[in-house]
């Protein structure tokens, strides 16, 4: 029996209510004058209370040393296993810009391109183009009919990047990228990697011809190139798997998406404190609520060691609004974006599951804290089966 | 190669004797007065003299989150994947009432329950009837001749409950419950669910109309309900896998039943001290001695916690007397039975081993300071390896 089909035959309802918050990038690196992260320099009252009635420990995201891109660190998260459960860059960027994606769509990135008179790549990100230009071009390639029942969509992401979506009968996502990675060549032609996509890479090449027309009287955007091919696959929801009426809220669209893998209900809220805490008090009859935080990872890829602390903060006085209304409350981060690298990165992330049955153990919330926390080391698809099992939403398993 | 017949290939012959001991339910939760948790408050002066000379960790029974029963726990005690190796709960009743058990047996639970004139269940356990009435309505039933060359026996086992085993050629367990897990209904036929079983199913539906007849002329007792029936398939022996002469010294049938699958020789103790200490001086010529400890469960599903540190510190004293006659004694749970929560837990469970090969860090013996062992967080599979390596039956693995 494979491990989800496990914890479903275990699943039983309760009525302790999970809050699942994941701050973004939370994990960071010592700051060289005073030898403390951002999430140890960070004044978090809310986050101490609940440590010391709950447990800690340090989460690897994907697998050792693997630094992760926020969508199979959330995929980790909510239990799935990310590396068997891969999402193409097609269908995160398509999830990303709220588009409605629906099961046996198919999706892939689009980069504007510049070609010269031969048809050989001359700039793979035409000049990064900006947005006023990408915009109405984009507008141009959601006009393109391939006919033959299937509707081609064609969505904004950002300066040359947009996404295309393919919808009809049969279609299948395993087609190689056209990207050639270098310039002087031509763009490769879609390519099936396996027989049952053919029709689609077919429909693909259409596209492709028929935005190089689109674009014909472009200088610098005037082809397009595809990467990131792939089917929508919803998983196993939350609903199905474990009972739960699972709502996710979020100021970002690309995180309601992967929460929409999952078959959880999405709530956009605005950025601010108050407009996240007002989505979570109006998803009260959900027993399971996924909230995201963006900022901590925005300042960790800025570079702003200060910046990520005061976001920490901020958080922490946001949980002390909300966590009266849980009984269950997990706190980590989906990756470490630690300041000093301006990236995200492979470091274990802080984890803390507060509940009534948690065996105390550490004072603060911290990374050096969290390594010697009673949780120890817990790969993330660990996270929600443990916090199940706080809720008392897992049976014992056999006599 | 298969994880075990890895271990398998690397063992090897060592005079070194091994204690396997196990403190049934041992972890626990912190009490709401002393913020202790019951082994934490016991004074264990043998376990803090093991420990000082060994190394603590904690184990997780089966997957996080997951509250094992007995069964399951002492499965992965013992190294086999308990997840891959499950045991229904017939073969583990027949187990538990020390029922002669052999490959290729069959066996099932059996309610007694109430059926109307109609023939449709009035009460799932026949108005929970006691010892007294059900022992001789057991006997009826273990009277019961299927013919065909097919054995029928009949065990009670507790109240309203006992058990089926039918012995015979090409039996096949895998057969669905009768229970319909309500009223008013008549019970299910026994339904094969898969081809193999369907002569199988046919005798169970035999017995099922043989019972009734023979419980006609009682008005609660008058029909049988039947769940989990299973094939009794003995898992790769200890003796097969690692050459070691292993004997099972508890006071419980059902410990020295799953030991049995493992291939162990049965020693029952009573329930005294001197009792497992007589039985395992009985055991010299074996190298591999599991030793059940069954009261620190009890009291924790009691809700006793201070009748549980009571049990622990016997257990500390029964230790000190067995010590000398071991080279390397290992001590865990089966899983941990919080007094707090009157019931088995997911959470995990202390871990000692002591050996002259000790990495010793650890003072004392409990969950917290377990967290911070140099053993860390260790699957109940993994305890049994570690345990071979430390007495000296694990060959190098390559050049």
């Amino acid at each position: 029996m494979d491990r989800l089909a496990f914890y479903r035959s275990l699943s039983m309802p309760s009525d302790q209510r999970i809050l699942f918050m994941v701050l973004d990038g939370l994990g960071g690196l010592p700051h060289s004058d005073t030898g403390l992260t951002e999430l140890e320099s960070a004044n978090t009252p809310t986050l101490d209370e609940l440590v010391a009635g709950g447990e800690c420990g340090l989460t690897v995201p994907v697998l050792p040393g693997v630094t992760p891109g926020s969508g199979p660190a959330h995929i980790a998260l909510f239990g799935y296993d990310p590396v068997e459960n891969q999402v193409g860059r097609g269908v995160l960027a398509a999830l990303g810009v709220d588009f409605d994606l629906r099961p046996g769509d198919v999706a892939a990135r689009i980069n504007f391109c510049t070609l010269d008179d031969d048809g050989n790549v001359v700039d793979r990100r035409a000049g990064r183009i900006d947005d006023l230009l990408a915009v109405p071009l984009t507008e141009r390639l959601d006009a393109i009919d391939l006919g033959e029942g299937v509707e081609c969509r064609v969505r904004h992401v950002k300066q040359y990047r947009a996404c295309v979506i393919l919808r009809g009968d049969d279609l299948d996502g395993r087609i190689a990228d056209t990207d050639p990675q270098r310039t002087g060549v031509p763009p490769l032609a879609p390519r099936a990697l396996t027989d049952a996509a053919g029709p689609t890479a077919d429909l693909a090449a259409r596209f492709v011809d028929a935005a190089r027309h689109a674009l014909t009287d472009q200088d610098v955007a005037n082809g397009v190139l595809l990467r990131g091919f792939d089917g929508f696959r919803p998983l196993p929801s939350f609903a199905d798997l474990y009972g739960l009426r699972a709502a996710a809220v979020a100021s970002y669209p690309m995180y309601l998406g992967v929460a929409r893998l999952a078959g959880m209900s999405e709530h956009r809220a605005d950025d601010s404190p108050d407009g996240l805490v007002a989505m979570v008090e109006s998803v009260a009859d959900c027993d399971f609520v996924f909230l995201h935080y963006k900022a901590t990872d925005s300042r960790g890829e800025d570079g702003d060691h200060e910046g990520k602390v005061a976001e920490i903060e901020k958080a922490d006085a946001l949980l002390a609004r909300l966590r009266a209304s849980f009984d269950v409350i997990m706190v980590t981060g989906d990756h470490s974006t630690p300041a000093r690298m301006r990236s995200h990165s492979w470091h274990p992330v802080p984890l803390l599951i507060h509940s009534a049955l948690a065996r105390s153990t550490e004072r603060s919330f911290g990374e050096r804290a969290c390594a010697q926390g009673s949780l120890g080391q817990v790969r993330s698809v660990d996270i929600l089966p443990l916090v199940l099992a706080h809720a008392g939403r897992l049976r014992k398993f056999g006599a």
